[in-house]
């Protein structure tokens, strides 16, 4: 039996008053005691407004990006710990490693999309810059920056790692510390995973603090650079929610709470299509992993009519072979659920949709145990309950039991599906097992607008597929309505909810300067030395070379055309030419204008541009005719170190013919030596 | 006077109630009559959601964008209608021109915008696929579709027309339908808006309804499919937003409400700098435009300490030439504000402020007129305020008077200006007016994360300049904290409000389907046609071509080389070459690889494909040495009609060698014939 710490401005502090037990999942005995009486908790939100915010704000996201990579090498360092602890929580091994190894795992993802998808700098740019003036002289560029506050999470129970992770991990790329509030009853596993990550040494002063147990004052302080991000039941959210200064100074509240999540065994299915068994598989699988504690699992399942009993008997053959106990007995295949008191709320509301529907599978208060007695712990059967009449039946659409229950329900074609999925009001999660993609589209568009998430699965994808249930860190969690409007993760997507997006205007040359990239209109600085001889570190943003000019002749594009065959029209046939909308008559081919203007910037000899490893944006704008010349200007657009040698120059490339009009843009790609 | 009617279920409705008054801001005269008792709001909002909705979700973003134009180009044909009743409101010709032709403006570019930047198709796609299976069988593709319910947008009264349609155009762009609610103040030059979009024929049955007045049910009926769209003050905007149904439906609510905005005189400023004089002028212009009833309108102007006297002096100069009075007579420049009840609101707003600062222009309780009398109208001085101790006085941060009121202040450096012009708790718009990209930067580092727009005028931009108080449609409109925590407008971030983005997931067959692209992974179908025979409308989504294979020579390279002049040493210089990270030895142009893989593709007579206008997304992936072969595959991407005669081709290309392994990769773009 521990006594948690809590960790306020970087110091583990105990708290001062009655402390609240936390009993095992399993055997009922006392494992962890947890308060945060006399916790300032106005001191914290401080600590991390004025310590953690600008430690982190200094960091690049790519700083950032590597701090949480640290972190996930340390979680995995020391999983057995964490596996040690879970134990109690009622959670298998598998339920475990979701927990764990999936915690580390988005923590690993985060960072590596930080690398690749943010630049080295702490201002990220939002799409392209907008022409206002006609001359360019004052532009719009839309940018993102980091909130100047404090991120709140308040987690749920269920995944006390990965829950926590999750969220932390996007909230540190955008540059913003966090104070994290576990749920009480698996507050041990979160503590020992928090201590791992503080006893890593990697994270500046003041960017995660750990609060054990909500204050009385946590809401009133809080103001608009801060973020609650709340995962639990809608009678929490929106209790907090209402708070008058989450209203008053538009605290973001990022809320993620019930989802009465449907899966649909698609039109198309026969009792011998591959998607019948993964449905039924899936459906099992999901009322019994982490006991059905899991904000994604399947609720409502529905099927086609007429195959409603054989996909009942298939599901029951498959929870017959469910092993309820001790998850550390060999051969236990669901735990327990986290507490007593959370058994017997799913109790009660099973209770509540028996009302409308019929169990067909389980006992609501009674279950075999293998390893464990039913006194001690927080067991319960898997229940499957039925209704033939899924409209009528309200209960099952609203009542969200929070453990291995789920109801099986026909439908009459796919508009009936479509409008049942619905009927949850907003879900997190919504799977369809189809092999049709006409009915893929249609589920999308008649009900992606009511689920965060829809996941297809069949017989291509099933060997691959992460299942209905598994939040995914690239993608997206969270959903309209009833699943609290809220979304996380996603990968950049979830960062940004920690950041301010705002619209920039002025002149090129300052917002340039802002940005730290080259603007159209932004001045060009030309000098002795060629860009090509310059070290990553001392190319400026904004150098340019302009080049010689050189004459496009007939023999040019018709001896291009031989030595690569590229015979078109376009460049062969002055008849067939002037014909086509675009073109006065026969034109150089656009890749022979590349080539040439890469003739004329390129400085041969070795150097610090080590390669051309791409280009973007291209676009043909005038069409050049034999005889006429076209120069180039060469500017440095942006620099992003990659490691130690070596890193990314963007060029802005502009290919002009003799009177200056553009006849090709481009952004040119290299890499450069340090 | 005219009695106003409601829009209900697309029929005039009149009201059955009482019917309120609505007075001339100039001579106090009724000049309309407006109510909503007896409409059935549950039917307008049932209308919106099943005829509507489905109507607007049926046409592309395409066809909806040429409907947004029709409505754009029917108010300006008959915009002397509404100049002729906006003089009533108390704006002038110029407030007038902001309201109308700016309102249909924002319509325009929102139509633009879209056409542009979104497919012809209803659903978007959000960035890149995601990998998530090793193998490529279990992918995930972010998209937003429509929102299935409808807009409630509750406007503000000091631009009925702009404020309805920079609202407007967003949402039909999404495929939502709109119920509006205009404010009872300037309702009827909104009505009239109204009236000319209704009449021009161009909108689907339920697409927009006119509701004059709020019905006491209005929220009770809402669910997670709809938006409340609110622009008013903060004290009503939180008291709707608190509404039970809005919480737990999590119905989306965008506030734009009180803003303190700031504007800053750099402390690289003199009193010969241009950007003296650009300030003094701003601040006078947007005390004083539409009687400084603007949401943006700077209420705190704050100059560096040593400025203060000389600011204030040329602030006084400029604003004893405003000539308040009626708008139609010659020389007024400030009309009236917009009623009796709003003046006295903003004299009462002006005596707080004075309790902390010196009224050092102006009179709280009267002003001169030209051609009006003071008891008809609601007509107001400009008021300047000054105080010394801008950390003193929180009245002056905090009140905002919604007239032409303003508080000059003065700042000791730079991050004293930050911290005083985030002291208004979150705002719409902050103007910096400096030279130096480093202000810029630090100010953009310090402050964007409280402000949604930072406007930076100097003596570069100042002739194009919109100024500090006028929202673009292509920028967001909105801001944190006390502005409500919006976000409106943005060009197709805006659009994105009315839809919601769900994460899907599946096989690359089925998500393909479901999004009219090709994703990676998707089926390839080959036939006998090559692709360049093809006209637009024949060519299938997943359409290849795989070509012959080629081998690259020496030969090819060196004369490669010094056909273009590239005679980068990666290419001539095997020893050079080898000593680089990147490149086994001599290496292939990537360019001599882009023109051997249009010499494998290209068919070379007249056909359906008329150009290649460009190419995105080009990598090197493996370099290419001499004596390997080269072979092409080429995919329909996607498709998107441009006009009657031609369409927009994307072609996934893989450039690949015998071992098929990827060499390069790039989208090609071609405009093809119908």
């Amino acid at each position: 039996m521990t006594t948690l710490l809590n960790y306020a401005a970087d110091t583990w502090t105990e708290a001062t008053g009655d402390l609240t037990d936390v009993r095992s999942a399993i055997t009922g005995e006392v494992v962890a005691r947890l308060g945060s009486k006399g916790i300032d908790f106005k001191a914290m939100l401080d600590h991390a407004r004025n310590v953690g915010g600008p430690a982190l704000r200094a960091m690049t996201f790519h700083a950032r990006a590597r701090m949480i990579k640290a972190l996930a090498t340390a979680i995995m360092a020391r999983k057995d710990e964490l596996y040690a602890l879970s134990w109690a929580t009622g959670a298998t091994q598998g339920d475990s490693w979701i927990d764990i190894e999936g915690g580390a795992g988005t923590l690993f993802t985060t960072a590596s999309k930080g690398r690749r998808e943010l630049p080295d700098d702490v201002i990220l740019i939002d799409g392209a810059h907008e022409p206002i003036g006609k001359r360019g002289t004052f532009i719009g560029q839309h940018v993102y920056t980091s909130l100047h506050g404090a991120a709140i999470h308040i987690n749920a129970f269920n995944f006390p790692v990965w829950g926590m992770l999750e969220k932390l991990g996007p909230t540190l790329l955008a540059g913003v510390p966090a104070i994290i509030k576990p749920a009480g009853s698996t507050g041990y596993v979160a503590e020992a995973a928090f201590r791992i990550m503080i006893e890593a040494g990697v994270l500046p002063a003041g960017a995660i603090q750990l609060l054990l147990e909500p204050t009385a004052d946590m809401f009133d302080h809080l103001g608009c650079q801060d973020v609650v991000s709340f995962t639990g039941s809608a009678a929490t959210a929106i209790k907090l929610q209402s708070h008058p200064v989450i209203q008053r100074e538009s605290v973001r509240f990022v809320a993620e709470r019930d989802s009465l999540n449907a899966s649909i065994l698609g039109p198309d299915a026969t009792p011998d299509s591959p998607e019948f068994d993964l449905f039924v598989k899936e459906v099992a699988r999901e009322m019994t992993v982490k006991a059905g504690q899991k904000c994604t699992a399947i609720r409502r399942a529905f099927v086609p009519a007429k195959l409603l009993n054989a996909v009942q008997a298939a599901l029951i053959v498959r929870l017959s072979k469910v092993v309820v106990g001790n998850p550390q007995v060999e051969g236990v295949s669901m735990g327990a659920l986290v507490s007593q008191q959370q058994r017997d709320d799913v109790r009660e509301k099973a209770r509540l949709v028996s009302r409308q529907a019929a169990l067909v599978f389980g006992d609501i208060d009674h279950v075999a145990l293998t390893g464990a007695k039913a006194a001690d712990g927080a067991f319960m059967s898997p229940l499957l309950f039925r209704t033939d009449d899924p409209w009528g039946s309200d209960l099952v659409h609203d009542v969200e039991a929070f453990g291995p229950v789920s109801t099986l329900m026909p439908y009459r074609d796919l508009d009936d599906a479509i409008a049942l999925a619905n009927r949850g009001k907003g879900s997190l999660a919504l799977s369809v097992f189809t092999y049709d993609p006409q009915v893929a589209r249609d589920f999308v568009l008649g009900a992606a607008a009511f689920h965060g998430r829809i996941v297809f699965i069949d017989r291509d994808s099933a060997k691959e597929s992460t299942g209905h249930g598994s939040p995914l860190p690239m993608l997206i969690h969270g959903g309209p309505g009833r699943a609290g409007g809220g979304e996380e993760m996603g990968g950049v997507r979830g960062v940004k909810h920690y950041m301010q997006r705002s619209a920039l205007q002025g002149n090129p040359r300052l917002l340039s300067g802002v940005v730290s990239q080259w603007l159209p209109g932004s001045p060009q600085s030309e000098g002795d030395v060629h860009p090509f001889r310059q070290r990553f570190g001392e190319l400026a943003i904004g150098y340019t070379l302009n080049t010689a000019s050189r004459t496009v002749t007939l023999e040019d594009i018709e001896h291009f055309a031989e030595f690569t065959g590229d015979t078109f029209y376009a460049h062969m046939d002055e008849e067939a030419a002037a014909a086509n909308p675009f073109f006065p008559g026969r034109v150089a081919h656009g890749y022979l204008l590349l080539s040439f203007a890469a003739g004329l910037f390129v400085d041969p000899a070795p150097g610090p541009v080590l390669a051309n490893y791409g280009l973007e944006g291209l676009r043909f704008v005038r069409p050049v005719s034999p005889g006429e010349a076209i120069k180039v200007s060469l500017t440095v657009k942006s620099k992003a170190q990659r490691n130690d040698e070596y890193g990314e120059v963007r060029w802005a490339v502009a290919i002009t013919d003799a009177a200056d009009e553009l006849c090709a843009t481009y952004d040119l790609l290299t890499m450069n030596a340090m």
